[in-house]
């Protein structure tokens, strides 16, 4: 289903989906909410990934923390419907536009997982820099939803 | 500047930023237009170029294929004024707002790199899934605009 990727101007310029996969054979992956164009979630997804998705216009990303193919909102019911894949000019990595009705999508319960803001401007010597919190609430407990659950987050 | 990521409760729900580098010591970065919120194009950042992009409020990446701090616009003149960076709940991965004025973002010519849609539904054996173009027009000729610079896409 992919096509080679022998030749530069057919990457950048060319119909054919030719994506690049790393040498851990994944992509990167922008999801976005098609409500509003907010970013939702950064993911990965390796070829079969990006196959399902496709074919069933729901969301399947790989799960790095977990070593396997996830279907995004099997345990949680969130699930990702698809509206539009587009990929990079380099075909090196995928831009998801999904609707999630009035769901979430950060298993911290949040409604995106970019819910912090980073202060701009001069940084002094040995300063810790603090976050603002953008989303004043969360829209799910995810000691409910996640029960059992390993946390997917690694240190 | 970071705090340790030594409690994956604080790397979660604390104000403290605590990115995670990679193996390569870079972080994905995905950039926005703040203007229409379209996705303009995705990267990478190692820890310098994330502290040059907070203090100068000017994007600065980290280029895979030249090797080296990438301070977006220095050839083009298409420099990224940041509105706003965000980061997520696990902390590996970057979101950047950022201001372009009337200009572009993507070495082809293209306002956005993501100018390419892929089709949704089965895929019949062995077909290349065609694409569809959303940008009709590019915003520049690069042929001009970079003179005598590698082309940086990568096979």
């Amino acid at each position: 289903m992919f096509k080679k990727r022998d030749n530069i101007k057919e990457v950048e310029e060319g119909k054919y989906l030719a994506p690049k996969f790393d040498e851990n054979g994944l992509i990167p992956v922008i999801t976005t909410d098609s409500q509003n164009g907010g970013i939702l979630m950064h993911g990965y997804m390796n070829a079969e990934a990006l196959k399902k998705t496709i074919e069933s216009k729901e969301a399947h990303y790989w799960s790095r923390s977990r070593n396997k193919i996830w279907h995004k909102g099997q345990v949680s019911g969130f699930v990702q419907k698809v509206v539009e894949i587009k990929i990079d000019d380099d075909q090196d990595s995928i831009w998801l536009s999904v609707d999630i009705g009035n769901g979430a999508s950060c298993h911290v319960g949040y409604k995106s997982c970019f819910y912090r803001s980073i202060p701009l401007g001069k940084i002094k010597n040995s300063e810790k820099l603090e976050m603002d919190f953008k989303e004043n609430k969360k829209k799910f407990d995810p000691k409910k939803i996640y029960k059992g659950e390993p946390n997917p987050t690694k240190l």
